[in-house]
């Protein structure tokens, strides 16, 4: 068997392929700038690598392409199921399912709370389908593991109509990494995933902590969109509603989206989306970033604590989670209190594990994310019930 | 000697006066509707009672009319001082000040952050000083308290131009109120303000939490303006700013202003923004609207408690905080792990003290708030140094 696992973007196309859902994936592919002049396809095989520059105009002629490239490598052999990463799936879906008409209909009917990536994913289920009309397709959402937050946290104070009409609340995202790592880490502390309580940190360009709760998310801190929160690459995060209402007397709502979601967060504070550079810069404003990132994440971690009488670990995930030992110490800094104690030399070492040390009652982990996995584990399950 | 307070709203003025800065005001006055045909003055003194409607076209014509009521009734003899208070104080000003034509100038330029209330603010002002040209006056800002805050705390993750250009960064309110409250709390615990670590809430129609350490605060719910942070009256508090973007597809600047400042909060979850209607409706909607209250309350006493490894007490203030007994005894549910546990019994017969059960770690104080009290002090402080 195999599982073909597809992440489509509104200019990209990620693809995963497993021979099986318990070892790392066989084939990585990345295809860039579809519909631009030169597109660019990357492909990852066990024994070789292919970069290629071809020209694609829409989603189904770039996965033709790859597709192509997939078969003459041999890697397009059995493939059992297809799971496809959805970005929202409203209060519709808080499970896989098997995509048909009406799933297609319902991702649709979502789009108005992801205008940027409901459309996208459809894009890569409708080409996909059209190829392989005959293997089950499987959608995984990206807001599904949050669905079992409850209403007095997902809701919003604003007049209750545009909840009811307009499904204004909570959605939270990442869900698929959240997942992955909670039941990655009940494995760890050797522990059944629904008596495990945790908080999960997924930092990377984008970033969110969920509070789990017995394996259920409680509580998360992406809200409708993935612009609430932890401070991002480029994204504000948590700000003051009235700071928006401020802007609109200069900017328009096109500018102000623009400005909230592309030049925020890292870059707007000292000119690098990347933690890395950041890290390296060691400036004044370098430093204050820092602090700021850092901050934030010690409110959440505080306040998901508040929720979590029996917090079993902290887990850190992501690029910056799973790679930068600074943020992890700061973010453990001052926390022994809460029972978070980090050790200096496990976290400078481990990459993937405990990095607590022995007097801390919470245990802190890091855990390399793995949401392609585990969509392909979703999507195995789901069509083997 | 006597201090009189002064608070300037957009349409109304409220007054006190103090014969001594540790007893209550001996004189309330409170005019409403400035401007509209009828405006209405109450008034109460030691014996008696004034309630009128007058005709007054603004706010020098109203205290004209309110300082011949005050003087009839021999109230304005010896006034040795007058307080003001003053919404935005920006960052120009962390203490209270003897007012001269800088300190005008100041608040004048922070109007843009508080457009509505810093003009009215300055009406007062200046009518007062009018009539009042021999007597010091001092301006109290709502806003000084947290000047303390730390940058990494009060600044948010938009470009670095718009805190430099703009001022935009969080600035809290309610100081007088978190300030005269953490006073009283350490009087309570018999313990130095500067040595004192407190979570002070201040839940009344506004609402807003702050974070004390050694007596400062450090950081605080309100941000740049009072819409973000607690669930309040008719603001809806912490939202994603994704939703704002969200909604104005559909509503105009001004009709977004007006809904999340005028009609969402309690208000728009259940009709009432009067937490006593709520908490008499027993209705689906008002144990949800609770529960989110609460909700948001625990979260940001976790947030903040992970920033107080000291924390010597939770404060209780303001009208909710004052009350409502079932609102303090669900916010300092499930906390046992915070160290923060309460008294039944106590919490439903104190009304100014501690409520916490004798294992608590934490005490749990009810303070009622006196902001009048506060600026008068502050204001009797700053003429005699």
């Amino acid at each position: 068997m195999s599982i073909l696992v597809i992440n489509s973007g509104s200019s990209s196309l990620k693809i995963k392929i497993f021979s099986d859902i318990d070892t790392p994936a066989i084939v990585h592919g990345n295809l860039e700038k579809i519909g631009e002049e030169h597109s660019a396809l990357h492909c990852q095989f066990a024994q070789n690598k292919i970069d290629k520059q071809i020209t694609c105009a829409d989603h189904r002629e770039g996965l033709e392409q790859f597709f192509t490239v997939l078969k003459d490598n041999n890697a397009l052999v059995d493939i059992t199921a297809i799971g496809h990463r959805v970005v929202h799936g409203g209060e519709d879906f808080s499970q896989p399912v098997k995509i048909d008409d009406n799933v297609i209909a319902t991702i649709e009917k979502n789009i108005p709370l992801a205008p940027l990536h409901n459309p996208a994913n459809l894009k890569g289920i409708e080409a996909t389908m059209y190829m392989f009309p005959d293997v089950p397709q499987v959608a995984v959402f990206d807001t599904a593991f949050h669905q079992s937050v409850p209403e007095h946290a997902y809701r919003y104070a604003v007049p209750e109509s545009f909840y009811k009409e307009q499904k204004i609340r909570s959605y939270g995202f990442h869900g698929s990494s959240h997942q992955y790592v909670s039941k990655e880490a009940a494995r760890i502390l050797q522990k059944p995933t629904e008596q495990t309580n945790l908080i999960t940190l997924h930092l990377g360009n984008g970033a969110s902590v969920a509070a789990i709760k017995n394996g259920k998310s409680i509580d998360t801190s992406m809200g409708m969109t993935p612009l609430e929160g932890l401070i991002m690459g480029t994204r504000c995060g948590d700000i003051d509603p009235g700071v928006l209402l401020f802007l609109l007397q200069k900017y328009s709502h096109d500018e102000l989206d623009k400005i909230l979601n592309k030049k925020s967060g890292l870059l707007g504070l000292c000119g690098s989306n990347d933690m890395r550079d950041i890290e390296a810069q060691n400036t004044e404003q370098s430093r204050l970033t820092i602090k700021m990132v850092v901050h934030r994440i010690q409110k959440y971690i505080g306040s998901f604590y508040a929720q979590l009488p029996e917090l079993d670990a902290v887990v850190f995930t992501a690029g910056i989670g799973e790679n930068s030992k600074l943020i992890r110490k700061l973010c453990c800094e001052n926390l022994a209190h809460l029972g978070i104690e980090l050790c200096d030399e496990k976290n400078n070492n481990v990459t993937c594990g405990e990095i607590q040390s022995s007097q801390s009652k919470v245990k802190i982990l890091v855990i390399p994310t793995n949401e392609e996995m585990e969509i392909a584990r979703q999507t195995y399950t789901l069509i083997n019930v």
